[in-house]
């Protein structure tokens, strides 16, 4: 893989982006419906799903498409491939979930619970596209793109047919299979002498800034709606469990986060943009720790130990992954994901009795409840 | 119409709008009362509609308002006219739209619908406001609004009332309506001389761009609540519908204008302004075709086609209507609004089937299920 | 008080911020638990109450967070103290309001309702902050918000206990609690001399100006959502009232705030930045007027005298303040929320017949029901 810009790559971008989404309509034109269910039809699954519908879909087409704005460099860019790659992955994400519908019905039924699902899919690959900012061409990221979320989606019917995870439990995984794909790609993309010009292109400007805050703030805001979304509410309330422990976490993050930030910095200066990669720690970890989280407790030291893992990661290990690994981690997921991520599924095998296994069941393939 | 700042006429803002929202008041105070019917007082009607009436508010407010901030010159103003015109429109559409309840039970009662209905009706004033941006001054555009909104209202009602067309229906119009009351507004104002002004002010900045992206955006991830708000899901499950074909419809948009805005570029570039007014094509076209649209297939060869049609209207029609119609389109609402538009409405007409026809009932003026 | 900067102070924070995250961690690990009750668990209460939750928390993280942006030096760290303030605010305000049943049950239960209301408490600290950017260091304003905090909660309880006042009344108090507040705060922290670096420190920007005008379009379109959240809709359908007053009043503050806005100007100019703090003022004043107002008149008659005197204010006390009483009001949350607030207050008294004395009971104390 390539990453300079060759013009005859350049040159490729619209014939094969119009190859695929023809070929995507097609696919969708033989097997695909929309799924009206009496259920449906009486609004109450409706009205309950949408509005965290919504607050996902700001999280994945807004927040994450503003979170690399503070860039000066690819502000404008990021946020408009961010939409592009969405676009294109919410529907090849919809056909590989539908695969097991096809085979056993013949048919694809898209009803709002399976839209949410493919949204969350593409998220792996919206983290992802943070490291490799300005390495590739946007040919090769449609493809990355496309690989990438065919192996989220694969991992996750693994994990279901061998493992036996729920896949409310595996969804979550989605932060720390993004942020390694990503960590492998930049490696990948490093080339010699690559890392000044990196470095050139990390500039920040004041105003940026706030437009990268806009976007954390949007995923800091709706992230309760994104942890709870896909947990049901019926048997043991755990839906608001989810929203409670989001919030709790995250608040201790933000005051967390602050402080470790102040405590690392030679001259006791706030750096907002290491702040910002860490405030939404407590969310990423208590998300994946969910099903072993049940009192304010959990969640708040589960934020704080994320928060306080963040912080140092973005301190030490950003530039020590771009000497001793050749990672040049440009949006710092590493400690923005894939630390937290890995805390939460620690602290899922730490806490013995895990609450969920035998009451939550298995949502995605009981579509028939929707 | 004078295009000149006339002093004069702008120490003329203050009292205008004083005295029309004072009448404005003594109005309501005469005519109006808030609706509270048994059915609201269960809060079931409440819960459903206020989350997507929350994200109409939102596309009106803060879409529309911030869409056009892409010109440097024009942001801050652009987005406080946007709210005053919407602030007074919306008060406006609410005493036209109540005037045949007026006529038959002497009160105008408002509900939540009421109050989405009048939103609606100041989109077209909105959406012609991105022509004459910096053509008028604020005292013509408070008339052009109130008469557009008034010509608007009008059309829905000869619509329902000669045509028999279902108000759902006739107020996807309001794109059709809104950009060609622009397009001529525009021609009226033309001036000779005046074009080279014209585009001088057209310049743009990396910041302005990336606050224009965050209006399309909002626009682009609430355009589902817009399509649907006012569609029942009860008999058929048409809710539902809207949403999923909006959603599937502005995902293929996104990358069909992406490829073929960078195939229509000579050197290969993504141009993100093109981008920009391209995307929402499919949303547009799709609510137009709403009562044709039954499977994602339609939505989304909908969408294809809206975007192609709006990418190449913008690339190709722009600077023609420029030079040979004399209509200076500066937010390009010709591609945005009107091809997708009149593509939809055209889609209406080639599918014989009309499902709706028998099935959705005229919602507007059975206001008692609410 | 120290205004200074003392380095010293600022090494402060971070110990300071981590020693009260981890005292409310153990607080919330020996008495919280979150509440999981029957009515939760069919989920009625949870969709009915989650959507508007989401909106305030837009409001108070994004809304008062680029609210004072328009600073150009204040505007990275405005919003980001805004957020830690927010996070620390709320864990404080939930364990003060759940010391009454910490005392009766042993146990603070959390539910939605509950967060809500502890962030409906963080808005006052908001509030002030905005009169003591740029006057205090970090460790300072996390005390002043502690404290603010406390004081509005033992407010609200004696309110409560002595004048019989319902939480619903009082809740809304917080806009004039908050401006006070942070009057009496910035007269304290005056210095002589100081005013010239204040006023040089006022800088404001095309840029910066849109993020102001991003958080003040998201403050006034969710403001409906604000008012009514706490309102009950079940015996009177007040809940309806509170979204379609705080509407009508909202709206005909832009109109009226435009005008007055331009009357007061020499040139006859829209001020945006005096229109800003006055469009809000129509959602103040009905929010604290609200168990007055039944018909559409009453809120748009409040929202009009609301933004008639916050214009003025802004206009003509801002610079008096300054002058006589040393206060300086950087955000002008005198003419923003305490007029407003002091009117909508006034109008309570004025209107004898109470409507809600009788019927909205008391909610804060009535948990089982949710």
């Amino acid at each position: 893989m390539a990453p300079q810009y060759a013009p005859s790559l350049r040159s490729r971008l619209a014939p094969t982006l119009l190859l695929i989404q023809v070929v995507f309509i097609v696919i969708f034109s033989l097997y695909f419906e929309i799924d009206i269910q009496k259920k449906e039809r009486d609004g109450n699954a409706f009205n309950s799903l949408y509005p965290e519908f919504q607050d996902v879909n700001v999280m994945v087409i807004l927040g994450f498409g503003f979170l690399s704005t503070f860039l000066v460099r690819y502000g404008f860019s990021s946020s408009g491939f961010n939409l592009l790659v969405a676009a294109i992955s919410v529907q090849w994400a919809l056909i590989l979930n539908g695969l097991e519908s096809l085979y056993y019905r013949g048919k694809i039924k898209i009803n709002l619970r399976s839209l949410v699902y493919a949204e969350m899919c593409t998220v792996p690959a919206l983290i992802s596209l943070g490291t490799v900012l300005g390495k590739t061409n946007p040919v090769h990221l449609i493809f990355i793109v496309l690989i990438e979320v065919s192996g989220f989606v694969l991992n996750e019917w693994l994990l279901h047919f061998i493992v036996k995870m729920q896949p409310m439990k595996s969804i979550m995984l989605l932060h720390i299979h993004g942020s390694f794909f990503g960590l492998v790609l930049t490696w990948i993309l490093h080339r010699k002498g690559s890392e000044k010009k990196q470095f050139e292109k990390e500039k920040l400007s004041r105003n940026s800034g706030l437009f990268s805050m806009l976007g954390t703030m949007f995923l800091w805001m709706f992230w309760p709606s994104f942890n709870s979304i896909l947990v049901d509410n019926y048997p043991h309330g755990r839906k608001f469990v989810a929203v409670c422990s989001t919030y709790l976490s995250l608040a201790v993050s933000v005051a967390t986060a602050a402080s470790v930030s102040v405590m690392t910095s030679p001259k006791g200066k706030l750096n907002l943009v290491q702040i910002q990669s860490s405030i939404l720690a407590g969310g990423v970890a208590v998300g994946v720790a969910m099903p072993v989280v049940y009192r304010p407790y959990d969640a708040m030291t589960i934020g704080f130990l994320a928060a306080v893992l963040s912080t140092l990661g973005y301190k030490y290990l950003k530039s020590h992954m771009a000497l001793v690994f050749h990672c040049h981690d440009t949006c710092s997921i590493l400690s923005t994901h894939a630390l937290p991520g890995l805390l939460g599924w620690l602290a899922q095998f730490l806490v013995l009795k895990d609450f969920d296994d035998h009451t939550m069941n298995d949502n995605r393939y009981q579509e028939h409840r929707y």
